[in-house]
């Protein structure tokens, strides 16, 4: 989300707090992370039973655009540290939806995209993802 | 450690760097966390395991002063995120040393001191400090 500047930062923080609000702690990593090389997501949170990472992306448009290698850092990070892996999505004037990196659509070049209306239709709101999260803890 | 400035985000990015090269995922949180109030820790590492969060002074002098607050705040989102509080020390010239919050010596204020000649003592060296976290989680 980086690329985003500033509004960035200011929906990963409405984010952070959602996860406050809801038992969680959680944090973004820094931006200058990424010259760390390190794979990090944008956010990192844990209610002491579930661990969840964040790839946070917003937009003014109807369409955002996820580059592969993004996806994959949210992955590897995820996989070493003991967390799901999730990609929120927020759109101007709708509420934070959640998928895993799977259920994102490929472009032709391997890269991702999602549509609003792609997101109205198949999008976890808050509840539901930390409900989710739950559920695949319990059955991993 | 966000007062020592410069020199602190520079031994915090040390430590986050040791903790990839043992395996784990970790990340610093950022400095404008405190801005939102929320009780951060200065590095968050997990390894699928063990997940642990790291408050970090360093210092050019022979005792580091760690202000209750700052030790109250660790103990706080560590328990909530679900994660084993550590303090790590980085004496210039020295390792980084480790130490559980509750073996660090209070002054009469209510707040923390560590000398030079405690921390060589009582310290765990960052082997120590990983296996021991591992045994602490087994035993929990």
């Amino acid at each position: 989300m980086r690329s985003y500047g500033r509004k960035g930062t200011t929906s990963e923080r409405e984010l952070v707090k959602m996860f406050w609000d809801a038992g969680f702690a959680a944090s973004r990593t820094p931006a200058s992370g990424s010259a760390t090389k390190n794979p990090l997501p944008d956010i990192i949170a844990g209610n002491g039973d579930i661990y969840l990472s964040v790839e946070a992306k917003s937009s003014s448009k109807d369409r955002i655009y996820i580059k592969k290698d993004e996806i994959k850092n949210l992955e590897e990070f995820s996989e070493r540290f003991g967390a799901l892996p999730y990609v929120g999505i927020r759109f101007n004037g709708e509420k934070w939806a959640f998928l895993p990196p799977h259920k994102i659509p490929k472009t032709k070049d391997g890269n991702y995209r999602i549509d609003l209306s792609f997101i109205r239709r198949e999008g976890m709101d808050f509840d539901e993802f930390i409900g989710k999260s739950k559920q695949v803890k319990i059955f991993k």
